[in-house]
């Protein structure tokens, strides 16, 4: 391979990877193989391709462009670089240090002009999926025969590594089934992951696959070097009108590396001398770090002007838009904004304890959800393939389909993972709140979409039913046990798990108000009574009183389906001697944001604590110094014969807490512990956790 | 349709429908719809095809078979019952009753017959592929060319749900791969989904896709009534002997219900009237219940027999097998019984806290596996792509291909979810201890059948490394936070993180000897110091004193990378009016196991107890009055820098014990509480928890 000419084409990509080189060598840390195999894909999207402003990241009619194989993020922050995004060469120098903001895979939150946060392998690629749902979506909503206010594409690139994890084909077959035909997927074909070639385990027929998935495909043999063939493959791609685009990009990883083309390039700096053979073979001075050549700097910002154009020719048709239609503008940008409209909460139903009947918490979810969808057009979701039992429908529209994009209930098939990934692209995109729902066990099988949700602050209201061995007949496949503490444990998750139709009511106002982050909402398949003193507004507070008592001996406390169950145990002979509070929590992190003052008056220092929670009694140690939970895996048999075989009744529950105090103040006594300092102060009641 | 002709054919399917229908309508509950449809298939599985001997469910070259869609499972108890399992008519009349073996979905744990436990859709066509793998692998290395003793094939039913998750995609994706001959999936392609038509969601060429993965597709028009073509799609299958075969049965959901053909008679019984309906269509007496003709029962009599007789033969062939390879056949025996060799232990090495430097624990992990893998031949397993940085390569065995099948490493390639669920699937069928790998923070892509391990008492290895912010450059997206509680608190997963080499030996000897479920060892990517005392026997009570002072005033307890920070801390500055206990905690369920006695003396009453853990600090509570963890995702830079900027270097920690001992007596004394009762007693370390 000689010295490449210096075509500005050539150039640009020549400093593309000697960049790439410098920023992992520098970080003595990153990923060089991908980026390095894919500098012409990438120049030829950012300078003949893509619509985008680097003075306005947020233009809401730009090209999304994601990184799915997130590890090759030295790409991504040198191509925000060059065209002028707000990275400078000293970000990237600072590539994986601490508080930089080019960290080890790209973060939405920290760096302008990364869409989602990537890494995870597939996530990206179902996050583009949600993403180009998105714009089909407001597309069909907003735009009109004479103002195209939506027309951007979305442009991943993925690598084997996102082909193989199974989410890329759940996500992928939804794409081909909605035919989405703004979704341009480049696959960085290099034919190596981290073992060694891809052949070690990866063999299938990719294209076949996507084919099969209702997709157009595209080989681009040469994709490392061949600009003109990328640039071909992609304006073939805007001409295909009917399904999403797969184009099979064959690179060589590492290009130009005296390794390139095989593993060792794939997660770690090249040697010393190989960077200084990098630079030699495309002409740089290999003593030189961080050089961009004049002519680059020209290109790209020739690049960026016709963005900038691009966009200025879009504001007119936004500016025409917003004269012959103030309503959807005004409309279109409180939804962008994410502001709520005035009076949405004023249709939410509520539930009488003395008039209203045992519900299911679904139930009065299923109620709840079409009252807000009614007065709030931006909530779009569905079910994984589980809207009979989630009760997710929605009255107000009809079924997302391939010719119904401006619809709003999507059918996401059995596809837990790509769905909760795919709202994390709605949430991305803007101006759409995005709903999903499955069993609650089944998080388990979505989990690392909210956990990215989670981190990248993605709004998005998961439904989770069938909270507990209380689904009964299905058995203890289907039995959530730890998926509750899971979710509390994981930072910046809201998990709200009501008692009753207000507390659900009080679950919805706390996930449209949580602009941040995903809200995990647990309901029962079950029947529940309406609980006496329970309200929306208390259930926002975290924990509260249900049941008073004056100056309490044993304060129970319980959650959703458990909280009728304790108040029971308060009113049952083994507990006559007792003066028991019942207190209702359905929000750990709700609770721990209140006062310190609100906190101890909910647990008084000295009172024991029991709680109950048909879950893994795991951190309830927090609040109570006793938990009545799940110690095992549920069964198979009717909710009421299940709860009853783990302890989860009125009868069970108070003979549990009469039979806990006593042996505990007796082997404290023995023990030499006064009796008002058996039941030490919980100290996280006291102090808040930081 | 009319009434069939009463072949012995058509009534036995006929008889199982109306079976079908009853155990559902006695139930009131469960899924009539697939069983239903899927009657013929089933009835040429049982009397045509598998090999099997109900009177020994063991024998070890018996057919597999799996049911993935496992809702189906009214269909297995009655092919079960029919064939002369220990499953009686009682038995069917007790479907999803309590404590019945005939529970809503298939447990391996309750019900003879039942290979793997199923419900969680697409996990049986991964534990499938897993069979598969077992069979070829232990065929590879136990049979003679004289004695065929293991030449099974593995028959997976799966639906619509199991197709579209995407770990059937992973799974099948490396069954193709492997080219595994043996593995025939018959699909039951009802065009039905909970939510309606499969049209809904699912419009992707199915037998395109299996194509694209390297298999053999047959497609059945007819498959609710055709017999013949079902028969001989599956005799064509047996032809086929480089790959896998997909077998499209293209069936009508609820066969014979009024509702037949639609998601009405998927997921609840039939009407009363339909339940008439049914019978009277198949001519029978609409009035009885739970009837099994006689021209059936001898039917399933004589299939049965057949069964019988089949496993003589091989009976014989494995009594040559005995008397021409004894070393071999005892060998085998051995591994089926999962008894370990005499002195497996003895090759494990050892670490020395004053000679051995620093050393990541998955480089320990990888030095004890490879000892292990010399002695224990049935350890068979790999990597979900990321062999350089697990260090699970086997030093004694290549990599397990197509032509290889009696390898023991397995490329898993990315994907996670389809390896735990494969290897449950290795572990089913005997006679190999599977182990895999990733990075602790992936386990979340797994978890779903990490979670089947737990619940169904597969053996398997589960080694995640990588398991903290101590990762350092990779950054948030690949920095575990809480995925180590949710291990904690998933009944029956063996949770470890050992803190050196020492508990890593440890942790892999109660692994070993974890013989009903999986265990998950969190291992670090960072080197760690050699702790003093440390010691696999000590580490197997779960926690132990790792730094003593006699009559402790603080006791800080840390697992694995934070035990060495603790350490210091106990000799920082801050602390120097302290007498420090430092206490090592691999495994808090290892130490809730030991004696009150022990438990006591490790966290004496009275005596303030911080725990130390770079992880969410959910549940430490049990053991601590605080915690220093992670309330936040962690952070990209070099482990040293992250592990500072979150508090967990020794002086960090001295400091926050310092503070936090402080203030807490302090607020006692305001409240009234006397000085040796401020630390109340932990009540679990003092009971146990059950």
């Amino acid at each position: 391979m000689a010295a490449e000419p210096r075509s500005a084409n050539s150039a640009a990509v020549a400093t593309i990877r000697t960049l790439v080189v410098d920023m992992t060598s520098t970080a003595k840390s990153g990923h060089p193989g991908a980026p390095m195999g894919l500098a012409a894909v990438a120049h030829v999207l950012w300078t003949k391709i893509m619509r985008y402003d680097p003075t306005d990241p947020g233009w809401i009619n730009r090209d999304r462009f994601v990184l799915s194989n997130g590890h090759a993020c030295a790409l991504q922050y040198i191509m925000l670089h060059l065209t002028g995004y707000n990275i400078s060469i000293e970000d990237l120098t600072n590539h994986c240090k601490l508080d930089s903001i080019t960290p080890g895979h790209p973060e939405r939150l920290l760096t302008p002009g990364v869409e989602v946060t990537t890494g995870p392998l597939g996530q990206g690629l179902a996050n583009g999926v949600g993403l180009a749902m998105a714009q089909a979506h407001l597309a069909k909503e907003f735009n009109k025969p004479d103002c195209r206010i939506f027309d951007n594409y979305t442009y991943v690139i993925c690598g084997d590594g996102c082909l193989m994890e199974g989410i890329s084909s759940e996500a992928c077959s939804l794409a081909g089934h909605l035919g989405l035909n703004r979704l341009i997927v480049l696959y960085d074909d290099n034919h190596s992951s981290i073992d060694g070639p891809t052949e070690l385990a990866f063999t299938e027929d990719r294209c076949a696959r996507f084919r099969a998935f209702g997709w157009h495909t595209i080989v681009v043999p040469n994709a490392s070097e061949d600009f003109e063939g990328v640039e071909r493959a992609i304006r073939e791609a805007h001409t295909i009108t009917d399904r999403p685009v797969f184009i099979d990009c064959q690179t060589i990883i590492g290009y130009g590396s005296v390794n390139q083309g095989t593993a060792e390039v794939h997660g770690k700096p090249l040697q010393d001398d190989d960077v200084k053979n990098v630079k030699r073979k495309f002409g740089f001075d290999p003593d030189k770090t961080f050089f961009v050549p004049e002519v680059v700097q020209k290109e790209y910002r020739a690049a960026t002007l016709r963005g900038r154009e691009r966009h200025d020719r879009w504001r007119d048709i936004f500016h025409h838009y917003q004269a012959s239609y103030p309503r959807e503008a005004g409309e279109l940008d409180r939804r962008m904004r994410g502001a709520l409209p005035d009076g949405w909460r004023e249709g939410l139903p509520t539930w009488t304890y003395s008039k209203d009947g045992d519900e299911a918490t679904r139930t009065s979810s299923g109620k709840i959800l079409n009252a807000l969808a009614r007065t709030l057009p931006e909530l779009v979701g569905g079910a994984a393939d589980l809207t009979p039992s989630t009760f997710t429908k929605l009255d107000v529209s009809d079924d997302v389909t391939r010719e119904g994009m401006q619809n709003r209930y999507i059918r996401f098939g059995v596809r837990e993972h790509a769905m909760v990934a795919i709202c994390n692209g709605l949430a991305a995109y803007g101006g759409i709140i995005p709903f999903c729902a499955s069993f609650l066990n089944f998080i388990e099988y979505c989990f690392p979409a909210v956990r990215l949700a989670a981190m990248s602050h993605h709004q998005q209201i998961i439904l989770m039913t069938h909270d507990s061995i209380g689904l009964g007949e299905d058995g203890p496949t289907h039995q959530a046990v730890e998926a509750i503490t899971t979710c509390r444990a994981t930072p910046n998750v809201l998990t709200i798990r009501p008692a009753d139709g207000n507390e659900t009511a009080g679950a919805y106002i706390a996930a449209l108000q949580n602009k941040n982050g995903p809200t995990v909402m647990c309901l029962t398949r079950q029947k529940v009574p309406q609980i006496q003193n329970s309200s929306a507004a208390k259930s926002l507070m975290g924990a509260y009183i249900v049941r008073e008592a004056a100056n309490p001996s044993l304060i129970i406390v319980a959650s959703g389906s458990e909280v009728a169950p304790a108040l029971e145990a308060a009113e049952d002979e083994a507990l006559h001697t007792e003066r028991v509070r019942v207190v209702s929590m359905p929000c750990w992190s709700l609770f721990e944001e209140q006062s310190v003052g609100y906190r101890r008056e909910v647990f008084p220092p000295g009172v024991p604590v029991i709680a109950v929670e048909a879950a893994a009694p795991t951190g309830w140690e927090r609040y109570s110094h006793y938990a009545i939970g799940m110690r095992t895996f549920g069964a198979s048999a009717p909710a009421k014969d299940v709860f009853k075989k783990f302890n989860f009744t009125g009868p069970a529950i108070a003979r549990i807490c009469r039979d806990y105090t006593a042996r505990h103040i007796e082997t404290m006594k023995r023990m030499g512990v006064t009796d008002n300092a058996c039941f030490a102060p919980l100290p996280t009641v006291l102090y808040a956790w930081s």
